[in-house]
């Protein structure tokens, strides 16, 4: 991190922080600038909240050097992650397609669905048993009845199965029946279910959220990497903005010049 | 929910619209403007998603007309909404004051804080017994130590406690200690929760998401609603934009001519 | 134009807004619905404001059925519209690349260029003569010379040129130069530019504002369109969001079922 | 500016920027931290744009440490600005209410709204003569005719004029006519129209776009501050956010601990 103190700062105020830094474990680094006094911090702050030294008297602004997540990032792994979900490859070479309808809502049609996806080249089968609805008063999902459609529709295609995961209480239930959990973009935050999938031996497709950066999406992996499961998936499925002409906004571009981030890299 | 067919939209399309809008079990009133035909359903069309529409041949955009929400609204319950918690009336006259720290972080801090919150005319403590952050390495809360330390300084200074839950697991233990239940930005659309707190008998102070709109707002508040609970606040701390100057942006604003919308209003 | 009534809305209320609309022009069909009634406007009701509506007692929110461009709509002209600049034709099945430096900054750089995005296959060569800079300390062009710079490498190339205008007063002295007109994303609402190039035979390149809707950047084509210039090329160059991993998002994103908008369509 | 170096990179990377750095007139910082070298610019480096740095091989990211601007900084000029317009002073405690019509539509229309506006205490009257309107069809408004209203009517009531400038070529005759301009929302960074009216003697009203930072706000200033002249006033009128129940959304917002932000102070 780097502590930029307010030009025409004190001796007394920039001393004051040096001492907080110091006392908070790390090693002072100070530059004298043209207008401004810099103070580096020497070792690994991550857990710091830049905010506990935004507010001492004299600074302006702290900036973090440091990516915040440490597993999800190509620095800890630097070769591309691959998952493997019953022998179906991720994050190689070839671009996997999961198909199925929105939400499983008779046995007829998700059967019917299977081997249409199937078929028509899709690798695995995705289907809703628990739907997050934004009203109470649309249908829900058919619950534990809908898993075991998935099951029977694996049975008879060999594709595996995804399935969106809800609420951690749900996860014993869930785990018997599909292959790869998802979690939704509603979710992206909630950390209760992210640890819940984090102590699973299941894949799981981890969406960014409406209005999620780039940063967050990676912490949430993180949350996932951190409670012991290495295989995530990081889904783009767009983000919010002004604009309604579309649904959502690809919220994924590269520009010029541009490294792959490590959004879509590593453990994540 | 009024459908716009195309310009030049055929007999046939029209056709096709009218009869799939009186299976789905409306009436049908049908208008040709100067250029697009429009079709009005008749009924209560809610539960509809416009979609189902704006696929069909022929057919422009669908448009609602009727609000998704239900108990949330002016129109189920004009009268303004008071919510009481053990005396404290918010939603009257009086503007009520919710203070303490982020997190509960020991038992000396947080009674300190809470003599020092009622001494400056706070009517409730709050304090974080588990807190959502965004990094699985941060300070996760002190769980139910925490939620004792609440009930301990209720009994000395007489304030109701309010604090943030997580995840259903979690309530019949929070549900113990404290005297009203937050749900935090991030756990907005969190469906499973939002049904839980609507089963308790808690007054349910509900934030609105970063990402969300005011709409989606209320019809989380109707998830709470109705599952039985009437006592929800809604709470407004900001919406993500592209500014960055400020964390967030204050996202209720009172625009010349407008009404006071439902969303502070009714049983929400 | 639908005007949707507020649920129990007066008989009086109802009549005022019927009055109001003949008054200007329109008919009106009447729809009683189970909760509200609704008013149509039968009629070429584009030029109006809803707002005008919107502030009549009774009246809960007012729609457009219309979209509020002609000459930009695939309605007006449904066939692809096909823009040419000296043989190089903007619009078919061929891409076309546009290259050169954001700015020209001396002959020797620019003529360099120009030979070099031409062995690489562009068909025409772009270089600011006038840069929109943020800051007034930055360097903003060198104007006139930077045209002359542009035109010798045409001639030495056969690459047709492409310059920005930033103000209707450098209009005849661009025009000199230049084959192609572009308007900056700064620029997309500065209306008297707008007007200035539509007056103009050459073609135009308008590129989308940061925040500008689809629907603003088709009204910014209308302008264009509507003062006689039919020459006119749409550039999404990306939206601004909260997310700035990337510097602008890609704001043009075809969701499933949708038909091409006509945002990139018809004469513009 | 600070140059974060990538985890890793080479000697030969860091010696290559720090050379470049030096070629660019500024002095070294060099600091190796734990996981990272950073090499911090000694000197006035605000002209410079940081994807010089970030382009060169091993820069992780450049990071600014000075602020873009400078005439409207409260560094440069501590003390709040005032700015009088015809003995009516903006910026002291006093808050200044301007008042009147969206665009003068008529001689009579103009003068009652006038004496009204006045009577009920507003200190400026506003009305349009040229409008920004998105649609090329909407009226315009009256041009001089509607500049020779507004002259009218502040000899009628005493009230000085603030009227919208649209573009550089109606500065002779509109600055005839009024005693306050306006830059609207649109032509924020219409840089060819700042710099005209920097050149003028009269006090500007610069409201913020829709898409425009704080920061972009302030250097749009610096553009009329730097061309000479020094009374500007800034327009805070709302951003564009994906929340559509209001029009646009208050983009300033205090947050605890913040100091007042030079945005609305200074010179600006």
């Amino acid at each position: 991190m780097i502590i930029v103190m307010r030009a025409g700062a004190s001796r007394e105020e920039i001393d004051n922080v040096v001492v907080r830094v110091e006392r908070d474990g790390f090693k002072v680094h100070l530059s004298a600038g043209a207008e401004r006094t810099i103070i580096g911090l020497i070792g690994d702050d991550r857990p710091l909240d830049k905010q506990l030294y935004e507010v001492l008297p004299g600074v302006e602004k702290a900036m973090a050097v440091l990516k915040p997540f440490k597993l999800a990032s190509r620095e800890f792994s630097a070769a591309d992650t691959l998952v493997t979900v019953k022998g179906v490859s991720i994050g190689g070479t070839q671009v996997v397609l999961m198909a199925g309808p929105c939400a499983v809502e008779s046995r007829g049609q998700l059967l019917e669905t299977a081997h249409a996806v199937k078929a028509a080249g899709a690798q695995m089968l995705r289907g809703g048993a628990f739907k997050p609805r934004s009203s109470p008063y649309s249908f829900q999902g058919l619950g534990e009845d809908a898993l075991k459609i998935l099951a029977e529709a694996r049975e008879q295609t060999g594709l595996p199965v995804i399935t969106e995961i809800m609420t951690p209480e749900h996860l014993p239930m869930v785990c018997d029946y599909v292959d790869m959990l998802q979690i939704g973009a509603r979710n992206m935050q909630n950390y209760e279910l992210l640890k819940g999938v984090g102590r699973t031996t299941l894949p799981v497709l981890l969406k960014r959220g409406l209005m999620a950066t780039m940063e967050e999406l990676l912490m949430s992996a993180e949350y996932i990497l951190a409670a012991g499961n290495r295989q995530v998936v990081l889904c783009e499925r767009g983000i919010r903005t002004f604009e309604k002409y579309t649904r959502n906004t690809n919220g994924y571009q590269c520009h010029p010049g541009a490294q792959a981030p490590d959004a879509f890299a590593g453990d994540a």
